[in-house]
């Protein structure tokens, strides 16, 4: 194998961190439900914005989450730019809880409408410099990077959000509305990471035959 | 071994992911029980329901861990519909704090007694879902799908349940018995997957024996 | 190797859970730390008792995981027994954030002051019975159960746990010395494990050598 | 190998709950950040200073978080004096929530500045005192210690840090400019460590060769 410096393969641990912040990010957004003074069932319909905030945001949450986890298995390793591109894109899912309780209480207002469509959008760009950090480590020409080339979702996402910005101003619902529809377009998973990932099990599954060590 | 495409081996961090999501929520329960204003005795008193709705809760939730933790054990692999099935599951945990707090505000009201039997009764049938997805990724017919086949206690706890949210509005007192019930039910480690679990860990001895590699 | 039916070598995952639960329950408690209103030197001198309360906490939280991951590495498995009684202990812990916070708030009330010593005695108590149930699952008669036999330092903290609640009453400062006490008795990592551990990585190392598989 | 009693090689835990712990603090900084009352664009000013303090908290924390996985990869083992140098490190960075929060709120007042900047300080000692068990741990003459035996950059953020500390009290905005000072000079993660770490990896690939066994 050819000797890259000041590289590492092991990227077991940043996606156990990435993981963990994540984990805290999706589960502290319910600190926001708070429960209601009263004990009817009608106290509960003042909840109804809050939790429907929490539903989209906890599904855009699980989409990076399952993102995140294959499009790191599909790389042969990480080095100093991943790890900052990796903590640029953990700064800004953090900022969802905010931009959801915002949302919650003032869900037909433009502001907090935009704003939360501003982090959804620094979500996906973050995700894209992290992609694109993952392609120089594992090689311009490689299979990673032929894996994200055409990246036809990643860029529909942006403009969808860059649209939902610009018309929360005139219709939160129909902002609202774009946000479900890049949900729904990603609730399938990527699917363009699987080649990769069956290869390099592969060539794990060889390298375990020949020198008879595990790959991890 | 038959190739069967899109399907990942890999469960590791889906369990390491869910088991961050439900470590914090079973621990951010707690931050419901606040410092009494007094310091005696006495005023530990009104503490008592909200300590009792966060022992439930703290029991129910250490029992899907402990049902979640045997079924992936036993389970080949995973794949996207057991990613979104296992998110799915994690939502509907994650409203446990909140209907804990509100039951344990107003113990004795029928609606947040009901809405708390609710949320259970949907981590029941979310449950049941990731099962099946899981039955589907293991093969219908295989040691897995009969490990699951019956299933008595989840059929009977959704039962208890459904009975439990009718009861809320009858007696506050019944619904919270039943509950009890559902977890002492659970409370023995799910044995179901016990004979699946020891026929994968001889299999990948085996496997070790002939290959010189380890499964993980 | 003698077949133990329903036993379990992998605590991987028990480990993993158990440190998450750990590692929020050390890190929420700081959020009873709030920002004072002031802005001077003098505003910080009312957060005293509640800095030394957290402390004290923080110090008892990371003696527990200490003492945990030794033990539960000197043991050859796990079972469902265990499971609960690790459930039991971190339930305990879990209680450590509200007696810490009240304490914090009403440092020199007796009541606070025992129900703090009452919530440590529970934890001790809870660690005793996860010990015990870790003998049954390794054998009584090997090495883990010859390791925890005396166990002289588990018996004398819950001792003085018991006459630190009992003098709350007349001196908290006195019972918060006692704390002290069994903090310091405990800084000094549990030894008791490490010639089973040590053994038990001769075991695996041997089984490498001879089976050319590693044990995790 | 020679013989190193009370001495583990397994750092893997420590690493996990150390994460753990690390994704909290990371995370519930976030919870400062309040849903502001309006929802105007102006009411989002005065969210600025919180903003501020988090991302610069948010940096800090993620620098330690990379300075630590680095660091704990060089090393070949922990023992009790590690544990307990890794707690008092995590128990200083616990407190970064606290000092932010305080920091935000009150962005030029002397004393918070000035407190912000003590924590900081003490976590770069508390991270020196982990350092030096380390070298304690891999012998005072290995690679690990000559790795970290000129250690400018901890030498000079100290001093920094102590400078700000004096200096906010006569202007915050210079004690803020050196904190930003400190976060850039070690964005730029921790070069010293990678070639023992790339040494103990081929040292293992050796091990491998020889023994047909994986080190993890």
């Amino acid at each position: 194998m050819i000797s890259k410096p000041r590289f590492s393969t092991e990227s077991g641990r940043l996606e156990a961190f990435s993981d963990g912040v994540i984990a805290v990010i999706i589960t502290i957004m319910v600190l926001e439900l708070r429960p209601p003074d009263g004990t009817g069932l009608g106290s509960l319909h003042a909840l109804i914005p809050t939790l429907s905030a929490y539903v989209l945001s906890f599904v855009f949450i699980g989409i990076y989450w399952n993102n995140h986890h294959h499009m790191l298995r599909a790389s042969d390793g990480i080095d100093g730019r991943v790890m900052w591109a990796n903590l640029h894109l953990l700064f800004w899912l953090s900022l969802v809880p905010f931009t959801t309780a915002w949302l919650g209480r003032n869900a037909f207002a433009p502001v907090p409408t935009a704003l939360y469509g501003f982090v959804l959008l620094m979500d996906a760009i973050a995700f894209t410099i992290l992609q694109a950090a993952l392609v120089q480590v594992n090689g311009p020409g490689g299979a990673f990077a032929k894996a994200v080339d055409v990246d036809v979702k990643g860029k529909v996402s942006i403009a969808i959000y860059i649209g939902a910005i610009a018309i929360s101003f005139l219709s939160t619902i129909a902002a609202d509305a774009l946000f479900v529809a890049v949900a729904i377009l990603w609730i399938v998973p990527d699917r363009r990471f699987e080649p990769v990932i069956a290869e390099r099990s592969d060539g794990e599954k060889s390298a375990d035959a020949e020198g008879g060590r595990t790959a991890r």
